[in-house]
């Protein structure tokens, strides 16, 4: 018997998420690393599931409030080796290749600042993500004049030449 | 309250499609470099599923048909962050580690040129991809001619020496 | 009409599991030369779920045990271009970067020793793996004791400084 | 007939760089993209040496100081298809990585705030890197204190947990 | 006692160059694969200079011409474990990143159809490879019209948008 | 003034050495790390030369005897920023990918079990690596026996299928 539900992920408006799937706590450390490694200034709070032995949420950072609700997410996704970090002063462009790097990491399921729910499902086994909802429905394509608004803020924020 | 549904992908049928996760408009971009410059000759049509503000589909390519069959089905699809690629003239072994490796991808659902169905699950929230129904069920196990005739139509295309 | 399964991978106890999306029946090859060349002495058994053309189980490997039972696993979970892979005398975290790597495969669902089970969606076009449960719900967060044994663990067995 | 000769690099005494090969002018805007996504803040100048056709040094950044220095570099050194960035508010630990996975990018002779000596070849047929030389020769090996300080160090910056 | 000679890579003129260390005779089955798998209907020879037992030219290719010109570059080079590539139908920018990544290869040392002279060092012992010259020296610096024509030569080639 | 010199690496025979460039001494603990964590068994030592601060050969490792001839190499060497691994129960082709991986490795000028010597070019202000001598001169090219032992070696180890 499989249940569904959908878990809405708490977080500040600004802060970014990245949700993925490892495997052993070493994955703790190297994403602590990846992070400070990568961008000076970032603050972060990231929690990993977990799902053999003594089964706990473990978790690092470096800002007191990211840490309290990555753990408290973790716990409400509940799905074993699934990770999920919350980030500020940083954005996930400037980190998710180190991520997904990393020899733990088995894959992302997203990275956003959106509001983000999160499909579980459960058996007697336990839990498991099956995907994510990730912002809002598209509501048309874009014209001539939104794909040159979309070109212009890619090179207005220096991300383009 | 979570509705799931199944979205069949509608293409060429001798055309490849990516379909994968990602994040910020950016992709768009780096996606139309990443397929012009790994193939010479390569068309293609792709379309990325924007979901905080303007929430459009955002949509490049060299080929009309395929850039109007993206925009098709990435509004079929309708999840946030997700993106899709329809492909000529090159086949996603040629650009697929490209793809991975650009910086707002996430992950990747499928790369195939098999009929595809996505499964869809929609919240009040929005929707999301929680996997794919890739081509047909396995009717049984290869034995010692079948493994034969696969390696030795690697090496008649010319992909193993 | 879409139907959702839990599929248990049969497995020995010790034994970790690698769970992926790839496409092409070369992933067959790439996927044992990979093993073959990241870890001396690696034992292991591999399938892929051709889903066109002949549709067959393809698998290789170099234990005849693991062989056996990776090829009743892919038939078990039927999932078009899924690959599995049992492993033994090495650990997913030596050869998971190298696997990711391989230019036809798209994700890695999961990585583990654990119990896993497959949720599997089935429509009257085929099967699709959307995510797995990997291995037991968290219990509760780690408190300073627990994150102390923890890095002592990584410590211990050599594979932190 | 080789003449071999030694050019310093001028640089502000704080700041990194980094000396490359690659090939095609397109370095140029890849370069410079992978800067501004990698490190929020990062300030940079770029040069790439063009070896056929116009031949010029192309050169982009977003310090002008530090602009100017890359192409009176690049100048002195004088060899096809080689690059040099000068780096502020960013260390080549944040971009190296991104720098390597350019797709033109050959190699990297070095990445580092030191004094350094670029050791030239010149020929009838033009000038090409050798090696460098990058900072000060080793005065001794470390004993059981000064190993306990470097790991103490990485500790208090936070690189290493 | 060292000497230093220039060789002059002998290949047409419109066919590119790739040049790098690796070690191990299975490199040249696996840039045969990358090459094969990465650029539909590219052409090219590739050689490597085995440099323990047999100490044989290695060559693969499906270029007649190209095949009998890395033999003979590599036979003039003489570096050990050196490798060198002539590619037609495919640019470096199409393959390079799939070279590097070859769990053989050291490193490149350059991608490029200038002419190339590569410096190799002598002693008693064997010879190796210092570095390239690779195409003609800059004569100046960009001033804004030529940035403008580089930057419009690449999106007129499709590479940039 | 540049004077060149051979510098001969001291290690016993079927050992294999790594050597590279790289910047910063975190390089010393990630290089431990990636050997660990790639291949269950493996011995070794690996030192890196410091350029700055104390210039003090910085090293690791968990074989007393290959710890002690790293850190004489490395001071024989004595180029800044410059590491070498020797390496048992392993081969470079189970690590090189991950080492070329970490975000301070700048590039790898060899990986082999063959005699190495290595040219170093001094000048007033330290030393560099110009490029290595890695075992001896093709004695020619390989004929169809030749080509056809070289294939079936690579199957009999289980290198290639």
């Amino acid at each position: 018997m499989i249940e569904f539900k959908a878990v809405k992920i708490e977080k500040p408006q600004e802060v970014n998420i990245i949700l993925g799937q490892a495997h052993f706590i070493k994955t703790v450390e190297d994403l602590y690393e990846v992070l400070m490694n990568n961008v000076p200034g970032v603050k972060f709070g990231l929690a990993f599931c977990e799902s053999s032995g003594a089964c706990l949420v473990r978790a690092e950072g470096n800002d007191p409030e990211l840490k309290g609700l990555v753990v408290k997410n973790a716990l409400d996704i509940g799905a074993g080796h699934c990770f999920i970090i919350l980030l500020r002063n940083a954005y996930p462009i400037n980190v998710l290749n180190a991520i997904k790097n990393i020899s733990e990491v088995c894959s992302i399921y997203c990275a956003t600042a959106n509001d983000v729910e999160v499909i579980i499902a459960s058996t007697q086994a336990g839990r498991g993500i099956m995907g994510v909802i990730d912002g809002a429905i598209p509501k048309g394509s874009e014209g001539a004049g939104d794909k040159n608004q979309r070109k212009q803020l890619l090179r207005k924020i220096g991300y383009k030449l």
